[in-house]
């Protein structure tokens, strides 16, 4: 039995009748081939990558693992169709919170129509994809005092600029009702999502490490998926090992080209931005910290 | 007695009645502020990084020192006109080898004009600054078998793709005659000039440092500006410190805009695509090296 994912946060979505991604309870995602060729170029690239032996292994758990091909009743019931079977990169979370993050600061290329680039630069200048190299495509968390998920509005998340970028990406990690945009992000679980050795920071310079040498493709229009689990750090508060899960995947292929013996300076300039960010984050939490600490032991 | 600069690959050049910059013999380098207001905000990014205390020491160094602007005659003729003083950064090389390589994406930024957004990106499609991420803007060689220097044609140097970008940066570096087009450039100063613990890469790494945190300046339309000195490394052949003075310096800064916070993603992807070429070209001669030796030692 096939049902629209309940965790995919941007991109085509699957409801009333038209055509999205579906899921199976064994942890499998199907993605329909997209008509005009992109969806050909995303099965390709899932083939070329899965093969390549350049990959050094420690990067392939940024990637969906992809079981190639499968025909499927598609979600708008117009029959049976082409579907990339990819892993459910959230099925193992009870409660994931997830944010889509595009990065670069162009989504079009150098072989694209004129439409295209036209349509692309438009929304490129419109939201953070010129100015701060990525742009958040949508997220949503689990509200844990209301035990249900919160979605950002599609139409909010596209108009942000730099400050509602960071406000984003702060509230993401907090533990305060994400419903009060009144409220100032707490950032209570920041440094378990974004910090410590596995957390999303880590993850992130891993890539980059990667993205600094490596000329095999260039992934235009791509974005970062970020996903933990909060209710786990709830629940073993006072433990020594709260497991977030957090998790970086990268996805949407349709646009990656091949590299030609040139790193892709648009995805890594983008991370690195996107990086800063997370750092700045994470320093302002440390901080607060201190000082808490400092009053704490001043009080004592 | 100020006269046009010798040693200028780009920009505008004052000669034929031109407004363009003058040096004199002290090591002063005169650029003309330019009109339509990017002279005086080029005169005001040297006055805000020259007292920000935010910038490292080591960072100064990239960077020409200025002293202010002066009243000097223009070399159109029009008369006295504000000029900002800057230190010559080729006046201490006898005959320097100059490359500029304006760096980043994009020449453009979010504030200007649409028909100055217009004229940028379609340069920036046409050259290599959207396919690598920056643009060789010119470049001049001292051709010592000839005892004069070599300029590459500024039309070809616009019309190169990525392979000629990569044959510029080789050619820029080798020994056998400039002139010659079909002589493949033996990178006999790759080394000396690119490599080593002072060299080109080294600098460009340094920079790529502060880059990753800096978020004062973002340095829109910059050229980085790479000098040395062959003749020296030719009379030094067998001594054991051949000295090539390369020197980094960042130059053109008539559209730095404010950081507000953001690292500047788009000169330091370039930046980064930069460095892997540099890199390739190392690597290349290093193999080359390892070859020739394993030769010799099978010969005996």
């Amino acid at each position: 039995m096939l049902k629209v994912p309940e965790h995919q946060v941007a991109g085509h979505i699957a409801s009333d009748g038209k055509l999205g991604p579906l899921v199976d309870d064994q942890g499998r995602f199907f993605k329909p081939l997209q008509g005009d060729s992109r969806g050909e170029h995303e099965a390709k690239f899932y083939e070329s990558f899965t093969s390549n032996k350049k990959v050094p292994y420690h990067i392939r758990r940024y990637f969906p693992v992809c079981h190639g091909t499968q025909l499927v009743e598609a979600s708008d019931g117009s029959g049976k169709l082409p579907h990339l079977v990819l892993d459910d990169v959230v099925s193992v979370y009870s409660n994931p919170s997830v944010m889509d993050v595009k990065i670069g600061s162009r989504t079009w290329y150098l072989d694209v129509s004129e439409e295209y680039f036209k349509k692309c630069i438009k929304k490129d200048r419109q939201t953070t994809t010129v100015s701060l190299g990525f742009r958040v495509s949508g997220f949503k968390i689990f509200d844990h005092q209301e035990s249900s998920f919160w979605r950002a509005e599609k139409k909010l998340v596209l108009g942000y600029n730099a400050d509602g970028a960071r406000l984003a990406l702060r509230k993401f990690v907090s533990s305060n009702s994400p419903a009060d945009s009144n409220l100032t992000p707490n950032c209570a679980f920041a440094s378990e999502v974004y910090g410590g050795s596995n957390g999303i920071l880590a993850q992130l310079l891993e890539l980059k490490d990667w993205f600094e040498i490596q000329t095999l493709y260039h992934f235009n229009s791509c974005s970062i998926l970020m996903i933990y689990e909060n209710e786990s750090i709830l629940m073993k508060e006072g433990d020594d090992a709260p497991e977030a899960r957090a998790e970086v995947k990268l996805v949407d292929f349709a646009h990656v080209l091949d590299g030609n013996g040139v790193i892709d300076h648009n995805f890594l300039g983008g991370l690195c931005s996107f990086i800063k960010f997370i750092k700045d984050i994470l320093q302002s939490v440390d901080k607060r910290d201190e000082t808490d600490t400092s009053l704490l032991e001043n009080g004592r």
